[in-house]
């Protein structure tokens, strides 16, 4: 996978939480996903596919991160992962991929988005099965951490 | 949603897991989702994009229903919801929603499939962001349950 295809997804993200919940991540170094794997407490997974490519994008954020960007969204406490918390993270998830998908599209990239699947539960793992390389991205912020996957078929 | 969109899934499950794992699925009534929520442990998530239609397919293995297909396929016990498992619900995934896609391109609805996404978690749940009308369909069998939830923009 090329670094001008993964970076759109990284400026994407740093974007959409920023502008929304003015919460600034840090990237670090990318990863090809071998074993590690992210832990968190909700995701949300969007389909890929386009006429080069086809794959699919999860953004993983622990459960402090998620209430932070709903305190900050909303003025409210979260205490629970509930469903206005899987809301706006398939509202981030949309957003998100859909940033990249613009910036994209203008280096001629081109692919239509899926509708997003929101996953919650304690500590659960996700993997992409493709024949192409997994790419895995830590960020991580004072208000909590998140992960970024994206993978694509050959 | 259309009955005639959902009978293909239905088929296309029930089928992949008879021939592959020699499991006999009997299907409930499907219902639309509304607060009932598939929890499973092992899961298969794919986007599906097409003229008609964008939206997603999500199916739930209980873990006693995870092990026995398993156990069927390769003669071994399993212990854990591993990477062999995953990679299994990968390949599930995959096939049943590629059968319900061969289906209804005889019917003139054209979809492509991305790539699937496995999540695995204790009681993990799964949403499904869309406009349109989102169904759960409840299989059970003797030797565990699953899950299939479908859903499309309107």
């Amino acid at each position: 996978m090329k670094v001008e295809f993964i970076n759109p997804f990284i400026a994407s993200l740093k974007n959409v939480i920023g502008t929304m919940a003015a919460i600034e991540l840090h990237s670090q170094k990318p990863a090809k996903k071998t074993d590690e794997r992210a832990r968190g407490e909700v995701s949300g997974i969007i389909g890929m596919i386009g006429p080069q490519v086809k794959g699919s994008m999860a953004i993983t954020f622990d459960a402090k991160l998620a209430k932070n960007i709903m305190k900050n969204m909303l003025g409210e406490e979260t205490q629970a992962i509930d469903d206005e918390v899987r809301d706006m993270v398939g509202e981030m998830t949309n957003m998100i991929c859909g940033g990249a998908k613009n910036a994209l599209a203008e280096q001629n990239y081109q692919f239509e988005m899926a509708t997003p699947v929101i996953v919650s539960g304690a500590n659960h793992t996700i993997q992409h099965k493709v024949d192409g390389p997994k790419i895995i991205l830590t960020f991580t912020s004072d208000k909590g951490n998140a992960y970024l996957e994206i993978s694509f078929d050959n």
